[in-house]
């Protein structure tokens, strides 16, 4: 018996009434590319893919989903790392490609109102333009959706200091499932009005309803920054001088933990790089601090050091021209590319309260030993935020498909354990929702459930995510 | 037909069996008391007043309370400013003024887990002896607790710097209106996993569940402060010098506004305070600027000064003592009490993005001519949040209960056409629901309805509050 309708000639006509020909695509090469995000080596190619341009379109698009019970997977620029904009019931995907302008830089109250589909770096480049900093910066920025940010509450380095994406959304336009058009707030920095929609949609994943505006808060740019790179003798030591680094009273705007595989694996694919990592070196911290004032900076680097150094640091490279940043940056940016290119992978996004990162490092390493995978650790240690790469390698399928669940589970059960979760910044989308009985309850998923329904009684958007 | 029980007997007994005999109150000075809280001059008397130790507790009187339909309405300190802790519905009132011990201070992670009963100032202080911050802070700062705070999501003059209640609160324990107990997120700084309980706690103002455990944030405590309080002419000018300290790049701690009566009613509450107020002053501003050095601080104060001359600002006074810096501030909490011993009345808590706050301060007053009343304003207004408090004076009850608030109608009206909403921080309880039609349509009002019917499907926790 089938949930949902498959895609008739009937319906195909119906969308292309409301977009218009050209925007309705049921191409082998469209649907292919539609078919997988960067999660793992998952395909699954929805029926047709189709661009509206319009929070009016979207609305007519969801009105005949919710009418014929057809499946619509939101999709924005599919970097996700969870599976949420993979269409693993069919039906349609809905690309906000097209939803691409920034449609107003309010400069006198220090915010913008953009569409969906605006590249993370291109909104964040229009705001610098003038001054204005909007921080949020996935790894990703170069090519993923504003739209797609909102719905994984993403993250980046510079979340340690600025915030993610949650803290800078102020207000939503949103067609519900059932085609309404609400929007979740108004345009304050402040808001005790009613129940908090805002936050709700943000990081539910497609799942509640398609955000077709967005006014988000800006901040002023910070004029300069130092950026210095840490190596460590022990990887623990590493995790242990984070919270150390707080403790003391300074909050940098970075602090990235990084394995030293992770560095090495990443190496080949930056050019001009020339970065000797000695065979002692077992994982770097990468550390950036800023602020409106060059001298601040340097003490604040110099406080840094004498904590790493209580921690067993060697010698700290210092990157205080943009020329050098920009190279530490590149490749840290790099890393997931790189450790894709090594291996088939999974990639676990967990997160815990920063002073356990020792702990959960430990763990990784103790799980991968007993259930035999090796992994690659890094990620956004200031924030908690250890991105655990599970290399499948020379693996069978069964070991890899089986026995590592079985590890990931353990794992996540030890984050819960910890104080943590599942997911900092990527989501749950398809691949952990497996693993949500780890950290919630059954009133709890009843009520995620229930508040799903509120929003999509007939369960036609973005169906077999988040909720397991 | 009454829509819920009234206390019997064997309530009551089930009760004193749940919370013991001492815990159970229906003596008139206790139903007195817990009648009315800071709004207006409401009366609405519950008929038990209930004090339980534990979550258990709690649990068990809500599943008594569900199961015989028994209106509960939660109660904290009771300093609310929009009535959410009026039992309207008479029943049982569930004061959490035993829930108050600070259970951990984490130093390792800058966490504190804390019952809802502890008095906001109290846990300020219990984290500052140790060189923590935890910024939200009320004028009612001194006899508010942490629990009602989250329910309003309470902001006060340090969220222009610091954030909300919202910014802070991690991982919340909440018994739900069915008697479940739940966690709402986990004890992370980012967290992608499931829907965002935690937010669409925060705020919800009793009406989901009662908040019996709260994690929450904390950061630094900023070693040095420096306050300034400059005098204008005109007070639109003075609301148009907010949003230009914030475009120079000046990111003060505290920047308030007060009309010119908001001092003349508070200065003879303010002991030793000898402030010249000027005929030609119409309205000052106080601001603050906080960090860990004090240089910086000077600077920023000289770049205020020269932002603040160009709309029109006299001599400006500062404190840089720790004395003069608390009589500054002590003006400025006490301007509540001060309104309300002048005359009886109603406050407004507008919020609008900044930038247009002098077209919302021009608005009230000419609302004000139109509809016959004198309004005092004053508060966060580098948060656009700007509280209009309207005078009684002798007005006859007819105007006070249908002139003004037709008048309120109109206000809100404006707000909403500014890009803003009904309350920055007070939160809509009892007296501000009739006008949530303003700010949302049908669509989101029937989620937020059914959001309510998700937690509490019988409708008995805090009825009659928030949702039209």
């Amino acid at each position: 018996m089938p949930r949902f309708a498959h895609i008739t000639p009937n319906h195909l006509a119906a969308l292309r009434a409301i977009v218009g020909d050209s925007y309705v695509h049921t191409d082998n090469e469209t649907l292919e590319h539609c078919s997988h995000d960067e999660t793992e080596d998952l395909r699954y190619p929805p029926e047709v893919v189709v661009k509206p341009r319009t929070a009016e379109e979207i609305s007519a698009i969801m009105k005949l989903a919710n009418r014929e019970r057809i499946a619509v997977t939101p999709r924005a620029a599919g970097t996700g790392l969870s599976g949420g904009a993979l269409a693993v019931h069919g039906g349609i995907c809905l690309s906000v490609e097209r939803m691409n302008s920034i449609i107003h830089i309010d400069e006198r109250n220090l915010q913008v109102t953009t569409e969906p589909g605006v590249i993370t770096q291109v909104l964040q480049e229009a705001v610098a333009e003038i001054g204005l900093y909007y921080p949020p910066d996935p790894a990703s920025r170069g090519s993923c959706f504003i739209g797609g940010n909102i719905a994984e509450n993403s993250g980046g380095p510079r979340a340690l200091k600025y915030g993610v994406v949650k803290d800078y959304v102020l207000n939503l336009e949103v067609v519900l499932p059932t085609g309404e058009t609400i929007w979740t707030g108004a345009n304050t920095l402040k808001n005790s009005t009613g129940y908090n929609l805002t936050q709700l949609m943000v990081g539910s994943e497609g799942t509640l309803g398609i955000v077709t505006k967005a006014v988000l808060k800006l901040i002023r740019l910070p004029t300069d920054t130092l950026s210095m790179l840490a190596p460590f003798h022990s990887a623990e030591q590493a995790c242990a001088a984070v919270s150390a680094i707080f403790r003391a009273g300074i909050t940098p705007s970075a602090l990235e933990f990084m394995e030293r595989d992770a560095i090495l694996f990443t190496l080949p694919f930056i050019e001009g790089v020339n970065l000797p990592i000695g065979d002692e070196v077992e994982a770097h911290l990468l550390i950036e601090v800023d602020g409106m004032e060059r001298e601040p900076l340097y003490r604040q680097s110099e406080q840094i050091v004498a904590v790493l150094e209580q921690f067993g640091a060697g010698d700290v490279l210092f990157a205080d021209s943009s020329a050098d940043q920009d190279m530490l940056w590149r490749m840290r940016r790099k890393v997931a590319e790189a450790v894709k290119a090594y291996s088939i992978y999974k990639e676990e996004d967990t997160v815990v309260p920063r002073a356990e990162l020792p702990e959960l490092l430990k763990g990784v390493k103790d799980i991968g030993r007993r259930y035999g995978f090796r992994s690659v650790c890094y990620g956004h240690a200031g924030d908690g935020n250890l991105h655990v790469n599970i290399l499948k390698g020379n693996m069978d399928d069964h070991n890899w498909q089986v026995t590592t669940t079985e590890g990931i589970r353990e794992l996540f059960q030890l984050v819960k354990r910890l104080g943590g979760t599942l997911s900092g910044e990527h989501g749950i989308g398809l691949v952990q929702r497996p693993f949500m009985d780890i950290v919630f309850g059954e009133p709890e998923l009843r009520l995620m459930r229930s508040i799903k329904q509120s929003f999509d009684p007939n369960g036609i958007l973005n169906p077999g995510k988040v909720l397991p």
